[in-house]
């Protein structure tokens, strides 16, 4: 492989996680490419080369590919036989075609965790709705579609025969409900030469009124033995996958503390976004170092962070308007990163802003008086 | 003026400064305009606009800034009549025209520091080498060009009659040889508000051999007392001179522990690179926060930072190669800043590296570990 300041990466997609990846990349010479269906994607202005086109079509991949040194990826729904053949041309891609085809499909997720003694809830696969409803298991029951859900999307609670009515057509799984305690997120990095290591386990708090993640809190102060089971599962996953690149990994704790692993995202992740600020190595500076075969950076972390979602607010669509900018930035250990998008609507994701505190009880204050001051309007 | 994420932003020099300072712009959505003579400078593919073009011309920087709402400098070497012309017709330019005019000239400079009773070398003004000569003035002494000196350029040392011969012909200022210890600098930002931070104060160490500063150590282990003074001094000049923006001052702190004034920098500064990881804020997030006058960032140290320039090797000359990457990123806590520069030349400076690490000598022996092993040749 070419050194680094002389490389040509090709980034998949030109969202926030591009976004980021890129405010690194610049640190290393690195000549960037990006490939986005959105003329107005977050990363237009800040790579090198913008080309606007599908991210799933074989040969707008294939010939965006075919004069790069290395592509990776900020989605994982891409073409994954242009990057096949790319690769047998001998583009290095991290991460790996078949990991990605893996992590495209939930049921083929789930099918690894089971083949590799990876703790997960009970599931079944289902091709139609008729086989879902044909095997009659028991309610409450979770639906979630193999392909393509995202963010909350395809996935359904099934509670009832009336449920089952409005469950979806396409292949899917059905997944026992688990009575979690707390969701908690592990980011582990492996480069080619199989060096290997975690971020800190985080903890997503949720609002149990929206049925969303309010804020992210990093460290975790679950113990000790917990925290290393965590990154242990971590490290098996990536290691038997032989991934190079991220892996995010989202777990469920039970309320007997027990780790079950939901799923996996290939790549830098929302739960690993206060390590900018809150670590010694980011999330995307790891990701850089683990493509380009660089020794992995220390991951711990700085103090405690908090990273808040930052979503367009209900009710308003159009261009978008920051409010409460300024009253945050008042707070000492405040860090706004806005993703670059001009049109904001309900809950689209329009940045996050990250608290650093050493502090723990106080960078929880600050992140609820962010959460009740920051708007995004149009 | 317009809030943060729907400003046009205009930064007159596209080196690295620039480019460390779109690196922070990002995170706020602004619209980044850059104009630099060379087509090829860091920030070509990281703004929204790139312009080649004189910065010392009139009408190049007059068009150039007529549609911004803000404009700031990584350079003082800028036309400054242009800018005043574009301050009357309503753009905001930090820092002020009037101040970039001040600091272009280090004759101003001194008698700025003198009638607001700044401690400075004792010093005279001359406005040719032949009123220089009629001086007499006891020898050693300093010669400095009142314009257009940099790195080290327009810096004699006058210690015999012989030396005279060679004295600059431009309008200089003489200066006493100071006998000092250390050289030290405080970066302090002020914003419209008046609202003012100093980082902490930071120690340059001299390769005693080459004459060159090879280490920048933050924050100074000097008592207490000097550091307070050192940032005291710092804040007068920021508040004497009711600038906007970043002050970067050097200053020597003499064998007696008396402090003295050398230079000012109106922006982004050499002598705080460290912050990006050493500090909570760094000088770039600060000087955005400060020129669109939002609460000025917490500038406490996480640990100690040393920064260490990389510049082109001595008989290189051509396509930059680094070697040494890898070996330099195995150990703990470095980061690797290349600034996008095609071509290496003696002494270019070619990007920077920063330790982070709670050992002092620890981190100092990091330091020099990567002072041997990094290298820029062609």
């Amino acid at each position: 492989m070419k050194s680094i300041s002389q490389s040509r990466l090709g980034i998949l997609g030109g969202g926030q996680l591009g976004r980021m990846l890129i405010q690194e990349t610049i640190n290393y010479n690195i000549h960037v490419s990006v490939l986005d269906p959105d003329a107005d994607a977050p990363c237009k202005n800040i790579c090198d080369y913008f080309e606007v086109g599908s991210i799933g079509d074989y040969e707008t991949v294939y010939n965006f590919g075919k004069y790069l040194d290395l592509i990776t990826i900020e989605i994982e729904k891409v073409n994954i036989e242009a990057l096949e053949q790319l690769e047998k041309e001998g583009v290095t891609v991290y991460p790996q075609p078949r990991i990605i085809r893996l992590i495209q499909d939930k049921g083929l997720q789930k099918q690894f965790f089971k083949e590799n003694d990876i703790p997960t809830a009970a599931f079944q696969l289902f091709n139609t709705r008729e086989q879902l409803i044909a095997a009659e298991l028991p309610f409450p029951f979770i639906q979630k579609l193999r392909k393509d859900g995202y963010d909350g999307k395809g996935v359904k609670k099934i509670a009832s025969e009336k449920d089952l009515e409005d469950a979806f057509e396409q292949p899917s799984l059905a997944e026992s409900m688990v009575e979690f305690e707390k969701e908690i997120a592990v980011i582990v990095a492996r480069n080619a030469n199989g060096e290997m290591k975690t971020f800190p386990m985080v903890e997503m708090d949720f609002n149990p009124e929206a049925n969303l993640v309010e804020f992210l809190i990093s460290p975790s102060t679950y113990s000790f033995e917990i925290q290393q089971q965590a990154e242990e599962i971590a490290k098996n996953i990536a290691s038997g996958l032989s991934m190079v690149g991220l892996l995010a990994v989202e777990m469920f704790l039970t309320k007997d503390h027990q780790i079950l692993v939901n799923e996996l995202a290939p790549r830098p992740h929302n739960s690993g976004h206060q390590t900018i600020e809150g670590n010694y190595t980011s999330q995307f500076g790891q990701h850089i170092r683990a493509i380009f075969n660089l020794p992995l950076g220390d991951t711990k972390a700085i103090a405690n962070a908090l990273m808040i979602n930052l979503l367009g607010e209900a009710n308003y669509e159009g261009e978008a308007v920051y409010e409460g900018l300024e009253e945050i930035l008042e707070k000492e250990g405040v860090y706004v990163h806005l993703y670059g998008k001009k049109f904001t609507k309900p809950f689209r994701k329009m940045g996050h802003i990250t608290v650093v505190d050493e502090d723990r009880e106080r960078a929880i204050e600050k992140a609820k008086f962010i959460k009740d001051t920051i708007k995004v309007k149009a």
